[in-house]
């Protein structure tokens, strides 16, 4: 439980999401090509899963050096509520840009984008 | 929903269990050392745990390549089901060895490893 | 895994979204009241809620006529599989309506409201 | 998250364990028949699952009286964790009592729990 305290949302900052939706609709506005919310916060979630990728090299020498499987399991438990904390703050700045826009260009664009969210969404929780 | 049943939990196949029971129970009697359940599958979960750290590298290289905020979520999670799979499958091997062989020992090593794994599987199925 | 399959979200057979996603614009334009998503679909959440009640009825008769635990675990999974369906739908018709709403009116409210079904999907992904 | 803590898992009590594990195993000596693990607990699981029948009516009205959705959602975490605790408890009293006879019984009867158990777990925590 405390282990998904650490490392909140990325993204999920004071100030961070208000800030990050000014750029894109900025960037919406002058540039039509595809802009997606997470890209304000890229180097954040690269670092993110840089450590997510350590903590599987770290599993493989744990299980390399025959730990106690309980110890294994729990590291398995971070490393699963650090993806979701990563996936959560995916899915919040793709409403706050992706979803945004679309519902301000319109009916069709938003029912499409809110379909997809909602599979996403499905999928994610299971 | 297809992800999860791409790699079924290691150590599931059939014949496997009894197998490793085997092994496992043999070496508890020769020898008193620790033996944990995963450990006849070693190789295995090194292996399954090897692909999740490339899975890890891709997510990394899927921000880097600025891809559709979607996608990468739809590959979190099918990391997030494969690591799934790993934990069961080390939950499944530690019942089948150490909490079997506390069961054998007695009471009082039994009702510790049942609080544990209870507890385990509390934190894991969170 | 069949269990999850019976009841859909909510809200998710064809069509139904466009359908109700007409009424509410409608309602919140001709009605400055609260109007959330799900009103559309009323009749159905509560049938829903009302199906899940009696599975917790049953489950408490399985207790009491003591069933065997893994059957009563399989009857647990399936009442929460059924209440996560409830609990997509739910999300589902909030952002078409409310959340799309919100972003209409503006990014103030907006703002808010993407706080508050991100915090909402984190608790109920959990 | 709160949530969760207001109710920790039936049978979780300090000393309960140790209570039922007896009264189990003196039944299955005296005893043949099925006894379960949460039989010793049946008057409280019986209580809880009434108090999560009750939350799903209060869900009806909830929806019946047009609540804000995301109060709704909140509910329904709540009473997910709620059926999850009782899951859990099932799950331990379930190792501690049938797996653990089981395995006193013999390698085949324990391969057979094993599996069945592993799986519910499989299931339970999708």
């Amino acid at each position: 439980m405390t282990t998904t305290d650490i490392d909140p949302p990325v993204g999920a900052e004071p100030g961070a999401a208000t800030a990050s939706t000014g750029a894109s609709t900025d960037s919406v506005e002058s540039d039509p090509a595809h802009h997606h919310g997470y890209i304000n916060d890229k180097a954040r979630y690269v670092a993110r899963l840089r450590k997510i990728e350590g903590q599987a090299r770290g599993l493989q020498r744990m299980v390399d050096e025959e730990k106690y499987c309980i110890d294994i399991l729990t590291q398995i438990t971070a490393l699963t509520s650090a993806l979701r904390n990563v996936g959560l703050g995916l899915l919040d700045d793709h409403m706050r840009h992706c979803v945004r826009d679309a519902v301000i260009a319109g009916d069709e664009e938003a029912d499409a984008k809110f379909k997809e969210v909602a599979d996403a969404i499905a999928r994610f929780s299971r």
